[in-house]
């Protein structure tokens, strides 16, 4: 299909769409005449996944270029392009100091993720991020057990799952990969609109008596 | 306590304290002499909220006001304030556009929490932020029916009513009230970065094996 034909598909103008291949986010099509290239459903594809990460969760541009380029190092094996391109995308920073708070709130992750039965992965964004938040609890002299965080754990053991059923739905490798990529950032404000609607819901259940 | 005080044991700066006391943040303490003011346990625990609102949540001083009227509230029931606390959070904006899109993202939205057993309340600002990303899920194509969403519905179920429990062990009801805001926001990256840690073990197991 022609640029006209993939900006009406997709809905993204042709201005974006130039600008995402000068910026590297889409691969370019192939050349037809000194003017026009030749795009294929692979592009319309990929233009769903920019469009989830920069226009829904509002990645930046650049960070989005590091999650693409994951996506589609064929040197990696899946479970590694899978895995760095979820760590490519953008974390809560990692604690800036670090004085006792954060050295508890890190074994805190570690027992946390053992009791799981998950392996320990310290460089991964993801643990950096969760010792982050823990050290926020505990700074703060919030509840933050094991025992209290193991029901979030569980839930987020739950959906892994549940979600690694879904892409595998999905039929190719890179197809499968983009869809890991998405809903992983499509997915976020789900869960948090979720929990904020279950939260209502069962205050109003449990409290309700109790006014 | 004094204001030198204050500062020292919540690890807030006096000039912090000024800030909040001045936006109206923090209630006046109780003034002793032309210069000095008497504070409390509650302005302690009071400026753990603020903390947890602005500093950690990075929720805009205008808004934590919002949230923290409706904490101090007292006409209100103990529900009806958590209630209009937690809707004072920033949540993500609801669809702009009124298309036959949105029109189904709102049909999944009510299917789903009618599945779950859950009042559909349209005025809830979850409810919108939660038909706001099943619009942009269904627009860009991927899977999303109220059978793929049920598990998040149910996980954030399970969740909630275990915050409830935690927030029963907070002894008076402006501690629990105070307490209910500060676990819905410290507790979210908590809960999101545990779920991209389950990601990364699940699909270490299920898809390590087929590479």
């Amino acid at each position: 299909m022609r640029l006209a034909e993939l900006s009406e598909r997709s809905g993204v103008t042709t201005a974006t769409i130039k600008y995402y291949l000068r910026e590297g986010l889409l691969p370019p099509g192939e050349r037809v005449t000194a003017t026009q290239s030749e795009y294929r459903e692979e592009h319309l594809r990929r233009l769903r996944l920019i469009r989830a990460l920069v226009q829904v969760g509002r990645i930046p541009v650049a960070t989005a270029r590091e999650v693409l380029a994951a996506v589609e190092d064929e040197e990696s094996d899946q479970l590694t392009r899978i895995g760095t391109a979820i760590a490519a995308l953008p974390h809560p920073a990692p604690p800036r100091e670090n004085d006792e708070t954060v050295a508890a709130a890190r074994t805190l992750a570690e027992e946390l993720q053992r009791r799981l039965g998950w392996r320990v992965v310290p460089g991964n964004p993801a643990h950096q991020a969760l010792v982050s938040a823990l050290t926020a609890l505990l700074r703060l002299g919030y509840p933050c057990t094991v025992e209290q965080l193991l029901p979030y754990g569980e839930a987020a053991g739950r959906l892994a799952g549940h979600e690694v059923a879904l892409i595998g739905e999905f039929t190719s490798p890179t197809t499968q990969l983009e869809a890991a990529v998405a809903l992983t950032v499509l997915y976020e404000p789900v869960l948090l609109s979720l929990r904020r609607l279950a939260q209502a819901e069962t205050a109003s259940q449990h409290l309700g008596h109790h006014p």
